[in-house]
């Protein structure tokens, strides 16, 4: 009779007036009522999104926005900077290499950010078509300064294009105050909804940028979407009933206020580090996101073990370590539909599961933690 | 108070069952439950293809599904016998176009089957590495003779691509038997779900073919989907909540037995042809397909009136003619999630609307004709 806590970093948990909402009759796309939806939520997608840019929605996962972002904006054989501290960093990586693109990759160790003037530094080196990297790193659950980094690239002609998959909607992001030309996300993060779709910004200087492009891929051509995007339309069929439960999704971001909402999550992630090193446990990387926190194993422990534990016992659903981390971190989601008490309830389930397979420490001590730092977060 | 009627060809009526499943809440993709699950749905899948190849599901619209098709097995500047009587398939001609291929236009007009013997001709003339076609071209209302089409392509080194969006549960299609290389659907036409899943079946002699082509977009890379199905796996995230949306809807078809589906979609497809000659209008194609009936207009009358009034004053929607069509037909689907009584419906509402905008006819005559073909149909 647990009730299902989904905390790993994508899917995360869907409101039930979201789920509601995609129960309800389909209806057809090609008709006003769609394009007035659309032109809604595409304008609450620019609040989520900081940005007076358009925001094309496309269904796919994240990977096809972000590819979308990259090939419609970098030449076949173009030059690229690649930031890269982490798994999904790697995929853009591919990506480029499919492209034959010329690529320059700049290594954070996992866990690490990628040191925004060591990004000044190779830009001074070399002239890019465009720079890319992920804002909020999930596999490392590390947070990159990409305000600092936007700040370097936006001097130069290469355009910034930015991954945040686990960043809009979950902790600051500003593209255009800062200069990020292309940002990217998915439904099924901090937006509240299944997988599914994909989002994508782009500013009047990757606008131009893709003039010069010719890329074969007519799915994922941007240029389809924006001048659909102009009537409120979609160039092919959209995840209607996915679109509709991201109305909900947005207005109920709308109503609690993006910033709040950003304060919130940074107040789970504080109280989960807090437990953590409460309970004697690392907190993986040295610059963590609010989005997501890893925390290191007690030696000896076993992920598939620990985590099993945790969905046998108490439905409660969290994530291993990816990449180089598999084995060694288990990762906790903070964003979207949660709030402090499922939090809390976390923290307490992962303290009986880690007494449970042998580790000794001061039984209570997380759940302590974490209950004063998210109190002294709602009071403000 | 009228129930909501989709008689769109795309999408259609979703099954109540179906959209509550997609109202439970969501869990992650990379659990063994999800994996057991998609085990199912990849197995009933072959069974709705009529396929022992493998199944991949992609998250997107047909054209994603389509794209993938073409752009895996086609080399960059490979030479294409495009099939082309209508809207879809000038679709597949630019996504050639945009891969530098050597296009042959085999060109029907709006209306018009292909005719067979015409590709085994121009198959003769050249060499090809694949024909592209679509099987039932849904904006021409119009179904090609893809068993006899097969026939002459399996003879040649060339691969075949169906688009089969709306014949796939829809209509007879025997890949395996008839020599369809790669057949594709989306998941909002005979498969009763909302748009967002594309589903591409791969053949041996396919596979062959891909294994000489590299082509730039990792989203869209079918050897990709391949390998991760081996293991019932997906290598992006996938709609989660439509697969479990769909894994109903594919055990439901099982529950009736394909071959009644088809058979229902026909009786629908013939009461709908029978309606329209009581009435004294026109059917549209000189080889109507049973997925969705085209009728022309009585002289005079304006689509955005006729199916205006059917919206508002009955909630049924029907749609309107594309690409050269446009204006001139109305096309009622009958695929998917879709019952006598309700096709019934739409005739009746059809001919109220009829006769309201000033068309002269014997009134009742449609829904008779239609009724007598229903009941045929239902007797045996």
């Amino acid at each position: 009779m647990n009730r299902m806590r989904l905390f790993t970093p994508g899917p995360t948990s869907v409101p039930e007036e979201v789920l509601l909402e995609m129960a309800r009759p389909v209806f057809h796309h090609r008709t006003q009522e769609y394009r007035t939806l659309f032109a809604e939520v595409s304008k609450l997608l620019q609040m989520v999104f900081q940005t007076a840019n358009p925001v094309v929605t496309l269904s796919g996962s994240g990977t096809a926005g972000y590819e979308a972002a990259m090939i419609n904006t970098i030449p076949q054989g173009g030059r690229v900077l690649a930031l890269s501290n982490g798994k999904f960093a790697e995929r853009w990586v591919t990506v480029a290499q499919r492209n034959n693109c010329e690529i320059t990759v700049l290594k954070a160790e996992y866990g690490h950010a990628i040191p925004p003037e060591q990004v000044a530094e190779a830009l001074g080196k070399g002239k890019f078509d465009a720079v890319t990297l992920c804002h909020s790193e999930t596999s490392a659950c590390t947070v990159n300064d990409l305000q600092a980094i936007a700040g370097h690239v936006r001097k130069t002609d290469a355009i910034l294009i930015a991954d945040g998959i686990t960043s809009v909607g979950a902790i600051p992001v500003k593209p255009d105050d800062w200069g990020v030309d292309i940002l990217v996300t998915g439904s099924q993060k901090a937006l509240m909804l299944p997988p599914g779709l994909a989002f994508v910004s782009v500013s009047e200087k990757a606008k131009k940028k893709m003039e010069t492009v010719k890329q074969p891929n007519l799915y994922l051509s941007l240029p389809h979407y924006l001048k659909s995007l102009e009537a409120n339309d979609v160039p092919w069929t959209p995840a209607v009933t996915l679109v509709r439960g991201l109305h909900v999704a947005l207005k109920m971001i709308a109503a609690e206020g993006l910033e709040n909402v950003w304060k919130r999550t940074a107040s789970f992630a504080a109280a989960t580090r807090g437990a953590a090193k409460a309970l004697g446990l690392k907190v993986f990387s040295s610059n963590p996101s609010d989005s997501v926190t890893g925390i290191h194993y007690p030696a000896g422990f076993d992920d598939k073990n620990f985590r099993g534990a945790l969905r046998k016992q108490f439905n409660v659903h969290i994530a291993a370590g990816q990449g180089s981390m598999e084995g060694k971190i288990f990762r906790i989601s903070h964003m979207g539909y949660v709030d402090a008490f499922d939090t809390l309830g976390v923290i307490s389930a992962v303290e009986i599961v880690l007494r449970q397979q042998g580790y000794q420490f001061d039984f209570g001590a997380g759940v302590v933690a974490a209950h004063k730092e998210l109190a002294r977060a709602a009071a403000g």
